[in-house]
């Protein structure tokens, strides 16, 4: 089942912010309506968000097609700099923005209509290849599952975080169709539950055997060897093998080195950065108020401060592996540093 | 400020369930009310849960003080039998009631209500000495703080988990004392978000800097040079140093060894367990639905399960230091092996 859908114009999917307990589907009829879900997390994970920029442009381009080419172009590059300004860590974003931009820009000069129609042909194309690669990425790691694996995930790299089937439990779902007995531990995630509100929700949807823990019990499940593998997605990954993660995931990282548990992230080329150092990615600090509260009632006393950064870096070192739709990537990473294992912006 | 009182032979204490939002003042007038209330974790903290079990049985002396002696004996056995199946892991709860327990056995044979009063003493006086050991230990931990430090703490270490005073945060309270400017990072510390309800709340009143943070962003503030030195409480403590503490100490001690970041356990020696090895500690496993809802409201899809251990072990070699009230102890912490550092049960 698509998470996306482009409608007629109209972009559809689910409100996120209300899962498990209310399934709101939203219809996004502007880029506007589009930025506001992302900023409010209604839309939410790195392949999730590329795919909806993609989709503000082709509004964009829609609502321009009867304009002249740079007229066109200006809104496309308006709507480009409004959705790219949302969130600055997950870089899928700035690549899909990125490659849409640059195929208008570098379309031969053609009539003004079909210049937004190739536009709009280009992002659902664009979509359409980030589900393609969820598939290709799950059946690529599946080869690292065993039959009774149990393995843990941390946050929400599902279906819901993707155009469809997920990355990390992409990995999973593909395991489960070899005919592999998969159980999974996840984290519920804080401060916005996404591993609570989401991964239990659609493995349990699934029927995948699901147990959920607080952050906290991480290190007692694997003191315990309740886990045998750890799989997550990514929000980006640079070509060193430094993967940016939701905030966590460098716990669980470490954790698993010193268990001897392997630790894998699963994730398209898209989600590929070849152009940043570790210095250069900007972690987004979030509102404090999602630590200080919880769905709006204060936890905290009044008075007290919250630090919130939404990702946090897990180092190459503590990486077993990287799965894309093209390969399983091992240390140390090289493969990152050719465009072969690339498939996002060039 | 004293968190549990003796008043006329009611036990006085805050309701720490419903911190910071009401300030809630329970009169448990019976031994069946405390047991309640440290079952459903009114009361909390491993010293205060000792210091409570302590009244139980001076509410019990006080109840049968016109009866026999063996019928005193009788009935101080079975509080004690009741009030130490409320919660496996915390050792004070069986040190305190062993303690009273033992004095009362071995009472040269007195006159019927005097034995009574004397058991209530005992228990005053047991109050009292925990008091007194969160004092010491606070003024031999404050040594190890340096001025400008920024501690970490995780879950509630403070006064709210003591007599007065606290363990953890004794040793920050004492270092202030003399001057030294302490800021602290406080965990939330899901499922029951102590940093977040107790912690904050009680450093904020006492207008000590304080900092929240999800229990996810651990790994994130070590690797941002964020934080000098971790201190945390102690459920129990093993002659082999090993530490049996809130859910997610592990993971704090885990990373702060990556970090070189020292972690120290302060607490009382009636903490300390001289007779179990680590494979004998029952670690609590508490209800699901602690991790499946927050604060009463469902998180997860029903269906969903949870597994939710109340502590775990933090092995010997993470340990840079024990902090009791009558020494510094360094690994290999050779002194818990003598009786010299012990102060509950022989």
């Amino acid at each position: 089942m698509r998470t996306i859908r482009w409608v007629n114009g109209v972009v559809e999917t689910l409100d996120q912010t209300k899962l498990p307990n209310q399934e709101v589907f939203l219809q996004l009829k502007s880029p506007d309506e589009i930025v506001e879900a992302i900023c409010n997390m209604r839309i939410r994970g790195a392949p999730l968000i590329g795919a909806a920029a993609a989709l503000a442009l082709a509004q964009t381009a829609l609502r321009h097609r009867g304009g002249s080419r740079s007229t066109l172009l200006e809104a496309l590059r308006n709507t480009a700099q409004t959705i790219q300004a949302t969130r600055p860590t997950a870089v899928n974003l700035f690549n899909s923005v990125e490659k849409i931009l640059a195929f208008a820009e570098n379309a031969a000069e053609v009539q003004r209509g079909s210049l937004a129609e190739a536009v709009v042909n280009e992002s659902l194309r664009f979509v359409e290849s980030e589900a393609d690669m969820s598939r290709a990425l799950g059946r690529n790691g599946a080869d690292l599952l065993a039959d009774g694996d149990t393995i843990l995930t941390h946050c929400n790299a599902g279906a819901l975080a993707t155009v469809e089937f997920g990355t990390a439990l992409a990995v999973i779902r593909a395991a489960r169709q070899l005919g592999k007995r998969i159980r999974v531990i996840a984290t519920e995630t804080r401060p916005l539950l996404q591993g609570a509100r989401l991964t239990a929700y659609e493995l349990n949807s699934d029927s995948i055997p699901v147990t959920l823990i607080t952050d906290n019990a991480v290190g007692s499940v694997m003191q315990r060897k309740l886990v045998n593998k750890v799989i997550v997605g990514a929000d980006r990954i640079l070509t060193t093998g430094h993967v940016v993660n939701k905030i966590g995931t460098y716990v669980v990282a470490s954790l698993a080195q010193s268990h001897q548990v392997p630790f894998y992230v699963a994730a398209p080329s898209t989600t590929l950065d070849l152009k940043s150092t570790i210095d250069q990615v900007v972690i987004e600090q979030r509102d404090p108020r999602e630590v200080l509260e919880f769905q709006g009632r204060r936890i905290a006393s009044e008075g007290v401060d919250a630090f919130n950064p939404a990702f946090d870096v897990t180092p190459p070192e503590l990486v077993s592996a990287i799965i894309t739709e093209k390969a399983v990537i091992h240390p140390p990473f090289e493969a990152l540093r050719t465009t072969d294992a690339e498939g996002g912006s060039s």
